[in-house]
């Protein structure tokens, strides 16, 4: 029944040979991976404002420079994510990238700071996109952390039917989202030249505070975030049709230049406008509101607002399982988040981020104001690794003589690990106290499970080893077996035949609860199996597994071969599941205490599970 | 580890022979028992304000009438069940008295709605607790769903650990109680003395409602919830001293006496001062505060409430676990109810009341107001069956000529039957909207599942009997082994040596995920275990399960002898418990596919777990 569910909500199996069909075009790849990046203005916009607004008017006056300046950011780092995805054709995630040049710790840092950078990208696309929605209906303010699980649980199932679908599905909203925020900015500019600017000072609310560096550099960090999303493309190109990186590369320089395109004229309009926002509304939707009145276009805008940064969890969806599985594929994270799901997606990986994205958007309330602070340093932190890293290929590459502007080359990747490093500084000073704390708690900590990991499968590696191990020449006795028993009853009959069709040495016990119960099973017993030995153990604790392992342990030191007794457990399997919850599980305790009490001496008992099953 | 950790909360185990030991004295019984009842006047008193206020103070002048009424109800019912104390020596509760008397259909009504009652008295008494203390600090309402599960949560502790240490525990806030509230009502007598009544038109709120009969009978319907846990005794009665039967009568008397006392003080005392409460207090708050003043006396009353009515909860805890332990008895319900835990209680029942009443909280938000039209049903309808059995127990025992005083029993128990079934049908239709329609609705679904979980017993009793079994007098052949394994390495060899000592037909099945990695397999498997075939099972959808599956339903077709192969897994068993999250649980899928699989055509397949215990 589960499998029945499982394959209506997430389609059936895959066979594995078709994985290679599941590259995207173009446009697709640009709908996978781009609305992270482009939706970023959502809440980067947000907090911009939010940032200046303490300081009024005065404060507000400076939104377009900092805009700017966060452009001219993103400029730099999407020219050095175009040398990567070059660089590396077959995929060169921060990780990747930081690994193979500065080395594996700086890899792993590379891959936490992605990895919580994908987690809370999740949180804060749903709850941003909750946000848009209710900018335009304020009685949804009071359900937003249900509605934003309902968003990432709707992602999740998407993402869970496969690559290709996502692609798809994910089109439609990216494009319409593109579509109604350029119509709108087109709209605001034709509405600026006729009715000329706003004035911030008679708009602005009184400042709380004094204009001051703390306050610029404050907004700069947070409204870096507008940035967030950009690497995933690099990440991403094999999934691409080929040529990979050309095609990824393109992609990049499109997605960029939508990218600062919505971003620098949603803010410039803002200011020159002079909108501010109330409690209840993001800036971007009264910016929308403003530009476009409180009609239907209005409230196009918001929904698509919804739709894309839904979307953009998506693009967490697509990166973070493929960062997980190459972790893994490493032995740094389980290697279930390796294997394949039916629908030839990182299964695992998927449940994994929308059980954690979740939990942040329950913990935090559903605020994307106070998600952001530890997103950015994530972010940033691997934007600066991997530019790092290529600056070590590029003159790597320059040693081997295989590239000959190499040196124009390091020097943009140079200048990328430069403003991100300092990016990075900003953002972990000026946030520090509001919750960038915990992201840089976070990542030596996951750092270090990563390598704890490791050495746990190289310990395993170094136990299963055949190498050294003397081929076995001695015979192999019959086994001694040891079996409990609950009553004289049908459910044990097919368990002594088979007892008895593998050794000759069976043993019956009985464990007593109440006393007197024991002589009443003996009688019966030796009516039905005369020639099998029972014994019974008393139970004063009420206990069915110590008599056992007591006796079990007991008879081991009888015998003198070093053999420990097999257990052979009659087991009811019930009919229909709820049955199971009207039977004791003893034939499970016992089997769990069996192979995981390491109170016994020796503990490498084999047990036997002859199930009956009941008919009804 | 979990070992530990329930030891240092529960305490060790005790063995059964210490079971005769935990009687209970009087005083203590008293403590055990009754603080359900003593303190129902907390939300019945405030029930009846709650009703009548709407009418003003016309409705309050009614408030004195209606507590003499339900006062002369619990004089009717104590009579009643002190009959039946004295009936059923060994235990009297209303499933056993209307099942013998009344057959078991009505015994099973009886059992269903006291254990609705039993549950819902664990979320009434832990929210009306939180409601007393948070009438003293208004800051705690918000936070009364925690504080009611903590109450929840700590009494649930205190009973595993064991009926004896519970009743030492209740029995000091029982008398703080008592104390308390009987010296207020002293104050309150002597304060009333000297200054004489307050009036109620001065002080009632303007009506809101005309009154109305509607409004009386509602009113009576919620106040009658005053009653609620009377009947506690009359199930407990084998866990008195002996004599049982004289102690716990005694014991009912001076029970019902506290409990009229309180009652028709606090409601005449109320009416007297004209008493009445703002939104954020309780009535009784606002009298303890009209007769002692805003000092430390009120806070010792208010607190004295929260202890008694969290101690109240405990009657449910005392009694659900029994009555549930009774039906399981009878096989009405699954019969790990029946089993006495470490500490001699019966642990499922009362884990089992306290997650249920802990749920309710959640669902109803912690507010008293709303479970209370759910309670009364349950409590009434229970001792309506209850009386109605007695009355026809002395109709037989008149018959039978054993009690002299036949006619007078009958008729007590007759008078009690009939009012407390009229008050079950005041209850049922004046609250029927506001939550009864729930516990009407419940009482046939539960019987109807009762009933099917004793078919369900019935079931099984039917197949495994023995009788008409001839008894198997075949040789047991030797079993084909079929072998699954992930690979060649340490982790197969104790299993392949085990397989081979038990039958000379041993195959091995690999399941190949990725073509190719089969061969590699081969390759070396031929050079470790020559003698042993080795299959290898291509997996295009990547399940470990269905090609092995496969794989045993084509051998066993090619078999003639219609037995089935036994079925070796070589299973490893991490160091430590996280590292099996490191691990493919791929054994664990094999074997619940092996068992509950119907899909194979003869599903009694024996499954042989031999575990490789890794040492780190």
């Amino acid at each position: 029944m589960i499998d029945k569910i499982k394959h209506l909500l997430i389609g059936p199996p895959l066979p594995t040979h078709q994985l290679a069909d599941n590259r995207l075009n173009k446009l697709r790849a640009l709908a996978a991976f781009s609305p992270d990046a482009l939706s970023s203005i959502a809440y980067a916009n947000q907090e911009i404002y939010l940032g200046l607004v303490v300081a009024g008017s005065a404060g507000l006056l400076l939104a377009w420079p900092i805009g700017l300046t966060i452009a001219g950011l993103l400029i730099i780092v999407a020219l050095s994510y175009f040398q990567t995805i070059h660089a590396y054709p077959s995929g060169g995630g921060s990780f990747i990238v930081a690994r193979e040049n500065l080395g594996t710790l700086a890899g792993l840092i590379a891959a936490t700071a992605l990895t919580i950078d994908y987690v809370l990208n999740v949180a804060v696309s749903a709850t941003a996109g909750v946000a848009a929605i209710a900018s335009a209906f304020p009685a949804l303010w009071l359900y937003r952390v249900e509605l934003s699980l309902i968003l990432v649980a709707l992602i999740t199932l998407i993402n869970l039917r496969g690559l290709r679908e996502t692609g798809t599905f994910m089109a439609v909203p990216v494009y319409v989202f593109l579509i109604a925020f350029f119509l709108m900015l087109a709209v605001g500019v034709v509405r600026l030249l006729i009715e000329g600017p706003g004035s911030l000072s008679a708009n602005a609310p009184l400042p709380t505070q004094e204009l001051s560096l703390y306050i610029v550099l404050h907004t700069f960090a947070t409204g870096c975030t507008a940035l967030t999303g950009i690497e995933a493309m690099s990440n991403g190109v094999p999934v691409f049709k080929p040529p990979e990186s050309k095609n990824a590369g393109r992609t990049l320089i499109a997605m960029a230049a939508l990218m600062g395109a919505l971003f620098v004229g949603s803010i410039g309009l803002t200011q020159a406008f002079a909108v501010v926002a109330g409690p209840d509304e993001t800036i971007l939707s009264a910016l929308a509101r403003r530009i476009l009145g409180p009609g239907l276009p209005y409230f196009v805008v918001q929904f698509s607002t919804l739709l894309i940064l839904g979307v953009a969890a998506n693009t967490s969806f697509a990166g973070f399982p493929r960062v997980a599985a190459l972790l893994a594929k490493e032995g740094f994270l389980p290697r279930q988040l390796m294997g394949l799901g039916d629908r030839l997606v990182f299964a695992n990986g998927i449940v994994v981020l929308s059980l954690v994205g979740g939990g942040l958007i329950v913990i935090f309330n559903g605020d994307t104001h106070a998600l952001i602070p530890l997103f950015a340093i994530g972010a940033f932190l691997a934007f600066t690794l991997s530019q790092t890293g290529m600056v070590v290929h590029w003159w790597r590459e320059h040693n081997s003589r295989r590239d000959s502007r190499w040196l124009l080359k390091m020097f943009a990747n140079g200048l990328g690990a430069i403003v991100t490093a300092v990016t990075v500084g900003v953002v972990a000073i000026s946030k520090f106290a509001e919750g960038a704390w915990i992201t840089i708690a976070l990542i030596p900590m996951m750092v270090a499970v990563f390598y704890r990991i490791r050495a746990h499968y190289r310990d395993v590696g170094r136990q299963l080893t055949l190498r050294g191990l003397p081929p076995s020449i001695k015979p192999f006795p019959a086994p001694r077996v040891v079996m409990p028993i609950s009553g004289v009853h049908r459910g044990i009959v097919d368990a002594i035949d088979f007892a008895r069709s593998i050794a000759n040495d069976v043993t019956v016990v009985y464990v007593e609860f109440e006393p007197g119960t024991g002589e009443r099973v003996r009688e019966t017993w030796h009516d039905w199996f005369p020639d099998v030995p029972l014994v019974i153990k008393p139970s004063p604790y009420r206990s069915i597994v110590e008599p056992l392992l007591e006796f079990l342990d007991e008879t081991d030191l009888l015998h003198n071969d070093g053999q420990q007794a097999a257990v052979v457990l009659p087991e009811f399997v019930p009919a229909r599941w709820w049955h199971s919850l009207l039977h004791n599980q003893s034939a499970s305790l016992i089997k769990s205490a069996l192979l995981y009490n390491r109170r016994n001496r020796g503990y490498q008992r084999v047990i036997i599970d002859v199930p009956y099953h009941l008919r009804r």
